[in-house]
């Protein structure tokens, strides 16, 4: 990536560990990892929209033909090797990642045996961390669907690991939704660990809003570039009206993919909120406005594939937003197509550019130095002493 | 307002003229407008969330009681009186409105009467122009449920009408979206006419999506902050993949509050097409980038409540993208609460504010002026000479 001074950081980085690919490789509804004829990689299905593609492909391969389309992506060894985690790092030179168990991380997963999978995973991660010490972190992932006693107990276990600096959490597969009244004592639990909450889409939007044509048609850019970071901003507004960042003022999230939309969109859920007859009569408009909690709860992943995204993020997060933005690669999700998975990947280049881009004009670079690792390394105290 | 030098144009600014309104007082699905006791003005019903509220006060209602949730909005003389219009371009000081029909437009009309009601409502927006000579423009309503050839009739007498500067379109209401193929003639012949269409939301996301609080304790936030802005959003992107902007190189097209969040997410949409295997073997990526798209058949308007959101929308739009903005208001939606509807309102001078914050550090004004009038007046030709 060529940034000289200071760490390069990238805290938006997925893995899955070899037995959470087991536990994938034996479900029979998505997600799951399934091996075709024509298909050197297992394939890894995730999405709604990927699922006529996979009952085809099944019935072919009970045929015991090559199916014509194989469904979901080649499930390579940068889901769950630590080797090509830590190539992929010295080919973009990175010095430190923080990882986080990719989507959909344990939200399929039974009350009784999430709370043990959940150890067990966070395991892998302090194992793998210990192994690479200073240059791995992690985001813990939370059984989410057990008990609120099993959760709080998993968040006092992983608030001990000494390379976890926060936990990777969904929009879904606790509560009702994150707005759930319900929630607040985990939201007060991870606030009073001091863990920052990870926020990361994966359900997108409904299919139908695709309309009919998408599925033939346009591959899954829709659900991936439209359906997450609305997911994403949808959450997090559920919990601004819910007053959630009223109620744990300390609580701090990272949002995925740059908030989603919400830094394009907050002027227009501010003046909603102003303009609204049932809060306005009912007396519950949020006490922090939208661009308050930008500005001292969220923090800001740097994915968003342009110069323009990253300035409004910025933008957004108040007069000292360039400190609460930080960069991130997305790995191993959209490699390069059609060259060398072992060489550079677009899709990181892209976004160091854009950062360059963005703020390349500060002459010392400080603010470039920041985005790319000094943020995280301070946010996130990203340094461990004592390394064997 | 404020802008000494230079028109001010509000280019997004709606009515229902009267005719519009008997045809919604006289239905019994929404959008429809009923009166309850408790509420001095008819209350009118657009939106899917709404439907609840207004079971319940049609029951009370029915039960001779007041209803303790009024449905809806207040339909005030706002939104169908040509003097309350004028009114308020007084207050705010707006030289030019460019009106059109509030949603949802005629996509609830039979086949058979949307074509004689189109012209109809035209020609009621026609005289409206003609008696405010030079003051007054519009975006004309279509009969998309008619059959393709009333539609293109339809197009064909509008652009022959002298105040006519485009048309609204909704999302919806007009084939299977606005990526069917079966629309290109449609386009064409708007491309043909040079007339633009004002892309505008009704229809928002599925109530699904804003979970199960939402409907009690959030008001209309989340469909009107979220949802419109999205649905735009993605019915353009839709557009965008069906390839209709290389396919009708001369179509343009003005999207509502400042293209919903496609200047935040174009990086995004860019990024996913070119990791999406599917269009990659295919061979069906769009010519044109989105950004290309963006600089040369979009415009956008400036209703997005931030200087944040402004500046974003501006940088999306390419090199000139400040000629590509234009101001609007959304009158008569979101009207003051709790204060004189008469006076100012906030939902306009957060907006005029917004932009002077985004472009005001030129010293000349030169940009502000574009955006509050002069891209309006060059882009649509608002100029009418020979007013009586």
């Amino acid at each position: 990536m060529g940034f000289c001074d200071g760490k390069v950081v990238d805290i938006h980085t997925h893995m899955y560990p070899p037995e959470y690919v087991k536990i994938l490789e034996s479900r029979t509804s998505i997600p799951l990892v399934r091996s075709f004829p024509g298909s050197s990689d297992p394939r890894l299905i995730l999405l709604d929209t990927e699922v006529p593609i996979l009952e085809e492909a099944e019935a072919a391969k009970a045929r015991g033909e090559t199916p014509t389309n194989i469904p979901g992506r080649p499930l390579t060894k940068h889901y769950s090797s630590l080797d090509q985690k830590m190539h992929f790092m010295e080919t973009h030179e990175i010095d430190i990642s923080v990882v986080s168990l990719a989507n959909p991380w344990l939200d399929f997963l039974s009350a009784s045996e999430a709370g043990p999978i959940a150890e067990s995973i966070n395991a892998d991660f302090s194992r793998m961390c210990e192994e690479k010490c200073g240059r791995l972190f992690f985001f813990a992932a939370l059984p989410l669907t057990a008990s609120q006693e099993v959760i709080l107990s998993s968040i006092a276990h992983v608030s001990s690991l000494p390379y976890c600096r926060g936990v990777i959490l969904g929009t879904s597969g606790l509560g009702k939704g994150l707005d759930d009244p319900d929630l607040l004592p985990i939201f007060q639990a991870l606030a009073d660990a001091r863990l920052i909450i990870f926020l990361h889409p994966h359900y997108g939007l409904p299919n139908e809003v695709w309309g009919p044509r998408a599925q033939e048609n346009y591959g899954h850019v829709l659900p991936l570039a439209l359906g997450f970071p609305m997911e994403t901003t949808i959450a997090v507004t559920r919990m601004y009206l819910a007053g959630v960042f009223d109620q744990v003022p300390q609580l701090n999230m990272l949002l995925a993919h740059s908030g989603g939309t919400l830094p394009f969109l907050a002027g227009r859920i501010e003046s909603c909120i102003l303009h609204d007859g049932h809060l306005h009569a009912a007396g519950t408009k949020p006490k922090k406005t939208i661009w308050e909690v930008l500005s001292s709860q969220v923090y800001l992943d740097a994915v968003v594939y342009s110069d323009v995204g990253l300035k409004a993020a910025v933008a957004a997060s108040g007069p000292e937003g360039h400190e609460r933005l930080m960069f991130g690669t997305d790995h191993p999700f959209f490699p390069p197509l059609g060259s060398d998975e072992e060489g550079e990947w677009e899709s990181v280049t892209w976004n160091g550019a854009a950062v360059r881009k963005a703020f390349g004009e500060d002459a010392e670079g400080v603010k470039v130095q920041k985005v790319m690792g000094g943020n995280a390394v301070k946010v996130l105290n990203l340094r461990r002493d004592g390394c064997r």
